[in-house]
């Protein structure tokens, strides 16, 4: 990992959801900040070095003016709190309830149901070619329990059936969510764009890989139409929230 | 459960973490509000009448002018949006950062951990009384499909021992974060007692539970001195946040 040398350094990965959730922000805001790759490929993620900044060995990290700020959800309100203009978050209270919502939504159901739809695919091929020895070196490295177990499985014991479809109906859920709060304003927390929609973005764009599961964004009218709206948003491009693409 | 006759109702349960949160923020703003009680023992959270003010049948909800506000961690910072005096987050928006980090925390690892510690114990021994076509009747009724497969779990296939020895991990690994924190600050989001340090009160107040698999707040010197200065606050004993009695 490079070195910081400005006042403003994401850690990030192009293919990390998270990650993107924080340059959407950021090019939003028009900001300009140091970008520090972290190779996820080689776990650079669980390296004394970035667990010093991020204790639960996740990308993003954000590191303003030699703070570490952690947890997307959480650097993209920071961000907005430090530089206000343009606002990303509802004036109303009870619009930026329903804006914070939605972040937990995303941070406890959707990553999740993405992960479990996808990881399989992902990440099991590389985990399972591991010994027994370099299973438990690398389960040493993760520092959450949770995303410990999550490794053990793509390793050992890749996510069953009923798991994936249990994870393809919060997503299904996610989207009946999203198309009833869409009824109420053009944006998910009501009538200005918000966090809200930054942070279904990077989830939704990947919706084309579960299309075999018969999940499909146009069968969602006002949900598409929404998607058209923010993907036509100049920051979109700049943030680089693209489709993963997997290596044959 | 009673009709809302004020301009500020919190649907809640005297034994539910998540509604203790909300009592605290609300008692420690010495506001004057209507509760409800939702009677989970006979699943009220799951009734049509409910559902129509929060879509997860979770308490607590809020319903403050009309409207209903979900989430108790979004419910806190509304009701600090809202009421800002005696403002319970803090003012520089780093240490604003660490306690939203807090809220996560207890959201995703902390309500999880405990529920898998304790549900086998208070839940199952009621759920897996249910005949097959109870179970259906009820799982039916549970709008999460998370919650709903951990309802299906207490009726038929109750957590393992694994699954609790993980829980019990993510509690020491909570309480080793809070010792970590409180080296920097009497409270946990640094110099002001904040949200952070009442979402955490309900699930530490539970502790004692846990007792025999080791779990001793006494072995965290720093986290048993806040502890102290927490329960000592006025607020906490209006708030009724006390450890869950078992009926024998």
């Amino acid at each position: 990992m490079d070195r910081i040398t400005s006042s403003l350094a994401l850690y990030h990965a192009w293919v990390s959801s998270a990650s993107r959730r924080v340059r959407f922000v950021l090019e939003e805001k028009e900001l300009s900040y140091q970008g520090i790759l972290v190779n996820l490929l080689a776990f650079e993620q669980h390296s004394p070095e970035y667990l010093a900044l991020n204790p639960n060995g996740f990308v993003p990290t954000l590191v303003h003016d030699g703070q570490p700020v952690i947890e997307s959800s959480v650097i993209c309100e920071y961000l907005d709190e430090v530089h206000p203009s343009p606002s990303l978050r509802p004036a109303a209270p009870i619009a930026r309830a329903r804006m914070r919502v939605w972040a937990k939504w995303t941070d406890e159901v959707v990553i999740r149901a993405f992960q479990v739809a996808n990881w399989n695919r992902m990440m099991a091929p590389t985990a399972r070619t591991w010994s027994d020895e370099e299973v438990e070196r690398r389960l040493k490295a993760v520092p959450v329990p949770d995303r410990r177990e999550d490794w053990r499985r793509m390793a050992r014991e890749p996510f069953s059936e009923a798991e994936i479809a249990h994870a393809v109906a919060n997503i299904r859920r996610t989207l009946d969510r999203m198309e009833a709060d869409l009824g109420r304003g053009p944006w998910l927390a009501g009538d200005t764009f918000s966090l809200a929609d930054i942070h279904l973005s990077p989830y939704i764009v990947r919706l084309g890989e579960h299309e075999e599961r018969g999940i499909r964004l146009a069968d969602y009218p006002r949900c598409a139409d929404w998607w058209g709206r923010l993907t036509s948003r100049p920051a979109f491009a700049r943030a680089r929230i693209e489709p993963v693409v997997f290596a044959a």
